[in-house]
């Protein structure tokens, strides 16, 4: 359960309004990695942790954090917006042609769908979507998630920092990027956590590791004449799992299996010309309806006995 | 400018069809996470690499091995349909109600728009988009993104894993395991290259460093009476960048700044109830509007020197 | 800013799992409908109100209360994928085959992309995203919107209840019913409220009503030989603001004014047979471009005198 | 069936072109709000309605009448693009400094994509979807809806006009302003022809009341220290369907529920250190195989007797 | 403007209803390729049809019947989805395992969303969006367009046909495949009329052909050892546009220009080596400040004179 | 599988920066019909294609060499957004009124997102999605599909070109142009080639022709009063599949069916009068619920003899 207090965690004021610099705010608050996203994808990840304690105590510390910072935002925002020209384009642009420039880099649905206020959207007006967020039930994929995600909002913020001179938006910012380098440090010491506690190995994604083909997992292929990519690290030197050193080698097809599709079912009119044979409806459909009477006959075993 | 070959990377032959395993192989495919996100991220992060040689080289070579995932994925999923039933719904499930459980549980795209082909979506249907990438043009933040898109990625072929017992398919989720490892190192791997050449401080994304609001990097705000959350590493111990110790705290209001957003323009038809004083439209108005002025009359004296 | 609590506002505990529920009940979680957007579209309300007291406090209130369900039906969720099974297709199918019509209507994210929890999505898999929500600075047409939105988030409540005989669930589900009683009448007492404290007249939105066509707002246009739409309140009796009787009348044209066209530019290379007179690239700009240049000569003219 | 006839219902004549508002025209377009969303929106419910005589023809009338009204907007648009600038921006602008003002705010898709006609998007370019409308077959939520999307598209016109002083374009938002006063009144009369037909018992959508928690159905909750919330009408006063009075209370946890989600299955890699209990994948899938367990034991009992 | 008649232009009757085959049938309501897409796609390119007389009559009196196509359909649906199971899950299946399979299979939308009724998205539960339709001015590229929509939704309905034995079903639905005949024939045929009105020279699509390489538009370029693709007509004889033979290369750089990108702007903070030269903030802008200085002084320029 | 070699294909080297047409190109880029549109619709056609031999190798040559126009464009855009202003609004907008228009033109996330680079997205900001493309085992409809897009994405470029004078990005277009005029040959003559070798029987998609309903496949309805459209070659003389002339009528309802909807079952709370009888749940589920239970007695049935 959650409870609020009308004071904002960090303030918010504007020394004065900017409706340009507003529309392009708008990244930071409903873009791919704007506050929304972090709000979100933390709240659900420390919804969904499995591990009491100080796991989901943390998670959730952090999620609660930044619905605040969405509301610092949105409040930046309208105040941002104060008095941005809702007036008669012709008139305003007749007084006055750098208002007129001022208009054409407004964001017009800032007057006409919130009526001088943020919009839940990125810069371009793409509405946030949850597509962007991420809880995976894995802590450290998802610590992994976040420490991208705070890395590139960090990113962002310092980008859209040196896009205004206002005292008042600036303070607020630095007090942003500041958050942005603690949360990529708590992200990156989560994972170090996890290893302590024993929870994951290494900081690297491993579940069935003693299933995946060894070769594959200490191989760099090329695909590039001339490639450069072997002079870095990651081709060269010891694995950071497992054991034995990375090889570099030009990639070749490791199996002998050509692209080929096989013969399409005559019911379907996809376009073929017989030369893998010849496909009629119940032989097309044969193999999956077969696998469909299998089940039905071993149902029929499981219902004799007791089951 | 590329080159193709008909050969697959790695075998796709599953030992037989299963319409129902493929259903679930679509998120692997085309979800937030699937082969096409993977292929376009480095794609894009490398035409877009500022640095020639090394770097350049291996996200390019890494873009154009994932293609060929796509490729292989694919290709497994037009196998896995053959045959896969078209027939007359009340037909098919009169003679075999475990085929009607089948058919409830296959994805009627893949016969409907595909002819018996995987589709560019999600395990949901949902279309994927390029809102899931990211190329930034720091390799940083790219490369943080890049271990978590593969770290979740692994995870989810994990999970796909336990539901086939098909070995023509487990095995070429071996090989897509393996690679799933070996790119999570090489990503990593690369934070640790750019450290050394120098490109970057850290790991940890600090541009405008200087600028930032020091104390907010090395503090833990709980939002949660009773929060566990000061036990982690995250909240005690040595900062990882700048000097300084981690402080938890519980979490207050920093600033006096309640959340109310000021008068809104009349124009605008906003509820308000003057209490915060009386705006009119020259007056709301006016704060931007004057902006707009005094751009013009910079402009007027930038006209009049030989400028 | 905000505060969180371990505890659930109300409980969230199925008496056992069930994963086909579960897929159905994400509808109320991340559908047009569901808690995610009551949670933001009041959140962004209450961030945009520019009233301040009882009304910012009342749309605040209701905001963070929505959190908290959000939290509670994710709860839910994850209670009710507990074991869910994640096994291999085949084997399980083979053993029961009423088990595989569960798998088939199973939503494989729940497995894949959460590790058994909720998904931010609606029950068909598409994610949650910000063009369901409204706020729009008019707390008149935002109540409207949000009485719209617990009356529809009531009705599939009401159609989700009979779809599970679980008494846990059942009984959260009779929480949330009243809930949605509540806030209806809530937003239906906020009107009234805004009519008596003068912000509003009417519970009618009507700003700019002296420009109104008269005429059209109080005349009901058939488009249909032998309706019979002239039968209700709607085409008949005085109308709800302004004065008058409300008419029924066949819809025809009410000006003159064919739906055509004008002739395009020919840099366009849009398909043109010059019927509408000879458009040249001059010409065809020239409206425009002379609306340009008006814009030009009127700064010269606010240039010279110091404006 | 449909007919149609080349008269607009009203004249859609600017006065002279200009692509600027034709830019921020296409909210009322393509918008969640827009002519688009009304248009479609009615004729899903009418197709969809359940009761014959009057209700459907009405909601059929007005639906019909939104295709037109679709028609109107779109006519306005391409004429207000005449002769919008295609020129090579570099000319166009070196001539004249105020048309590239002009050209910066143009939607280009307005040129590129269709030639110098509106797009079926709102302002930002984002595409029209289904995802904006709802046809509930319940015809009190959807009237609601209905009055709530009238109000909002009001308003959102009310903007707009302050946007032009184009007489012809000023001309026809009179006519719209006055069909959404008109059509907000209706679905208000709707409502109460619905309740004076017996076809519900008040404006609450109130199906399966003898199931809801009552005490929750009459209970404001506040989640916010000092709150003035209880000062209003909706915290205070006789509840609206039901009987008793509404009380105003501070939001409690009203049970003994802490948010946390069981044991994970072990072949889903959720991260967890074994606090809650060691599941083991034959355990935790158990209660749920046990459920398909019980179904097939049932179906077999069905078997049996003739069913 | 438009008008509406009660009966349908064809029936749509099924014999029984049939909520798993609904389930399919969205992909022709809503889908990419549905009867949503092309009513829309007409109506644009009708209302934005720059040619008076045959061409928009013709596209406006295909435009109006598809909007009677979609109300067939969604007639359809409601009929078929008459009686489908709301019940409770458990006890159905309980009773039925036959019905357990239907469950699973079952849209759970027609229950929850739309109260037994066809929703307005594909057969995934994608919302239509307006992203699919195309109305681009060009009469040649649009009636392009619309012969492949017109054959993919063919294709379509022909296999969603084998899905069905119900006689009502399948007579409706070969209405719909007649339609889809004429309608690809049609536009066809008005490809040919505009190359007979003169419109257009050929059946392809050359503006400003004047311009383009040659060479390149009568080469076919292989990137694929091996490839067999020069035995196709495609690859060989004469171009269908100017003169010439076509040509069979392999594909090849053209061009001496490798896709390294320019030195970044400092303050974007993007990774690099310096390896490019040494911009700084002053003179990575420059090239573009330039621009607007250049701007700036031709204003001047244009302001001496009166222009 | 896919190599990869630094050279572009075609040079894409702008004489100068250009933020404003950068931001216009992305519509040829990222749009629906922009190079990663056939980039994907090809590779995925491709992959998907049934006959081995020509077809499937013109159609991989020709999605390969899409990957290097995407990558050619991009490159062109990050030259073309070289020392793209990044600068702070004021400072530059009070130097330099003309550069505070570029400022209101230029795509901001240029600058914030990428740092310097073409976003995966048009021209408005909407990410690319797979819901663009199509691909459907038909050959002949995918051809239509392809001319028509590579139609579309000819006119926009003829479009885009007007739009910069740029002498390098000219040199870039006019190839991108040739190849759209060589690729839409290819694709009808690909067509050509399908009926030579008798994969299909026409360039019209006639699968199920047996089925149709023959006179609704050569008849022209109208649906205007006083249209015209009977006047052109579609609406007379003979038909291209089948025998017979063409006929234009009237649009009537050819069917005696109102589009009346059945009875709603009571458990799904729709509005209903009774008119249509009375539905209780048991009844109105019974239909239904008939269908399951003939489903599971034919499957007890099957069960009885060895199946």
């Amino acid at each position: 359960m959650f409870r609020h207090s009308s004071e904002l965690q960090f303030h918010a004021k504007p020394e004065r309004p900017d409706a340009l610099f507003a529309a392009k705010l708008q990244e930071l608050v409903g873009g791919q990695f704007g506050e929304m996203t972090v709000m979100m994808q933390y709240l659900w990840q420390g919804w969904n942790c499995r591990v009491p304690g100080k796991y989901k105590d943390m998670i959730m510390d952090i999620g609660t954090e930044e619905i605040g910072h969405v509301e610092m935002l949105v409040t930046m925002m309208a105040r941002l917006l104060e008095g941005a020209p809702s007036e008669t384009q012709a008139e305003a642009a007749a007084a006055n042609p750098a208002l007129a420039a001022v208009l054409g880099g407004q964001n017009v649905q800032h007057a006409i769908v919130t009526g001088g206020a943020a919009t839940p959207t990125n810069s371009q007006g793409v509405p946030w979507n949850a597509g962007y967020i991420v809880a995976s039930g894995s802590l450290l994929t998802d610590f992994r998630s976040n420490v991208a995600a705070e890395a590139q909002s960090r990113l962002q913020t310092a980008r859209v920092y040196g896009m205004t001179d206002d005292p008042g938006v600036k303070d607020m910012l630095q007090f942003n990027l500041a958050r942005d380098t603690f949360h990529q440090q708590q992200w990156l010491l989560g994972i170090e956590q996890l290893i302590e506690d024993g929870l994951v190995d290494s900081g690297i994604e491993d579940s069935l590791s003693e299933e995946e083909k060894d070769f594959a997992a200490r191989t760099f292929y090329s695909f590039h004449e001339g490639s450069t990519a072997g002079e870095g690290r990651w081709a060269q030197g010891a694995t950071l799992v497992g054991e034995g050193e990375i090889a570099f080698e030009q990639g070749l097809p490791l199996a002998d299996d050509v692209n080929q599709v096989p013969a399409p079912d005559p019911l379907l009119y996809s376009t073929y010309d017989g030369s893998l044979g010849t496909p009629e409806p119940g032989t097309a459909g044969g193999a999956y309806a077969q696998g469909g009477k299998n089940l039905l006959s071993k149902a029929k075993d499981a219902l004799t006995p007791d089951e």
